[in-house]
């Protein structure tokens, strides 16, 4: 089971947060946690799941570098086209704020049938609002879950 | 210059017809028209720019196939990362009506400066809503003219 | 008709001349020729399809660039995997010369079927030596004829 | 450290052993198996890294499947191109045997200052022939030992 958090590589204290307990709670799950492998939500993420004993996976964008929580580096040298990565690599995509890269990874996984979860996120059709990342995380594992044993 | 016109596979009626106009208008300022290379808006924006002796290039998720107004064929094979391409190859992006994939280019243009005008499409923070393809297009020429010469 | 000429962006003076040569046999054949968009080879090859009024298209590894004897920039902001989409756009491909990279598009070419015409590059299995850009042009323009029509 | 076993995804019953080999003694070393996530060679080295409790990592073509020996699906959708992405995400390369796919993972590798240590693999310079699995191995250990300290 695979979930990703997706937002922005700088966060504000709130979303830093957010993405840090659905970090912890994804690995509590026993889910491998995907990412885009730079900092703000996607280092939070990271660092909620390593702390939590779980697998965090970075997707970057160029050829080298990533946060200092990531096991598995994919070095993608894909600039932008990596987002199309993140969310193809999930069950469940869950998104803590976010600006324009993260819309474009929301419109890829609503496009191909991923469920999208929010927090504090973009107002689009097909976002599921969640009122916290316990939320969020429940309803991803379920999703997850199901995909995997459908 | 080079003027995107981005949008679904299967258009309405007037949805065609805005695609189709701003097509021709493109290719009568000059313009070379770029699009995702497949039916519907594509082939409408395609046929209007053929129509009025314009260039088309159609940038395809796959690796064969495109619409028969096409004149030059860029095959990807990159599925929905083909998206990226389409607006980075553009200095100026069209947008008529859309679904998830038109967002997610919407998304990939706004985050990398390009000016989008809107004709029916998403409601987005940045995205310019335009009352005719007459007022898209002038635009659309009128940023591209400035963004080469700068 | 699109015809693929791959090779270094540092040519020397002799794949300068092969480059160049077959550029403008590619224009004069009424193929559109299609490269990596960079220097070198693959600028003479621009430049000969150029001064015999042929059109010219650059798939470029970043968002922006290219040398000045491009008509259509496809930016792709991909690095290395936009090696891929050169050689997937062209019905036959000419390699002039050339090191990895190049080694990189034989190698994609042949495993998706297109032909490949050499000119003093790599020896490997399936490369078709060609004695001179006229020797290879004819070739090309041959299978590339063969394949549209088939 | 993550090293790439890159071959076919029909492997000869040598290539298959050697590949196998290769994994276990990857995963018996602390580090992460990077492949293709299709049958053959990739699925052989795969399965050796699991029996030897490693981590194996997929990086797919298309965007769903992956041998039944993968821990981490990296869905790309991308086709050709994503060969590139295994070897990017690889600290070191040993090539089983192979074809076309692999050398265009041999060129991007060796272009990108990756070592390639072969197994019955192409020959091209700068391809390290080896004597054996563990040969290939424990000098693959080693560069990117000292790559990862550098």
């Amino acid at each position: 089971m695979q979930i990703a958090v997706i937002g922005h590589a700088q966060a504000t204290p709130g979303e830093y947060e957010a993405a840090y307990t659905a970090g912890r709670l994804i690995a509590g799950n026993g889910a491998v946690l995907i990412c885009g492998g730079l900092g703000g939500v996607m280092e939070a993420a990271c660092r909620g799941a390593k702390e939590a004993g779980g697998t965090t996976v970075g997707i970057l964008p160029g050829t080298e570098g990533g946060n200092p929580c990531i096991d598995i580096t994919i070095r993608t040298g894909l600039g932008h086209a990596r987002n199309v990565l993140v969310v193809l690599s999930a069950d469940a995509v869950i998104a803590v704020g976010g600006k324009y890269g993260t819309l474009s990874e929301i419109a890829i996984a609503l496009k191909t049938g991923r469920p999208v979860y929010g927090l504090g996120t973009w107002d689009i059709e097909g976002v599921i609002p969640c009122s916290s990342p316990e939320d969020a995380v429940m309803r991803a594992v379920q999703d997850a879950t199901r995909s995997r044993t459908a």
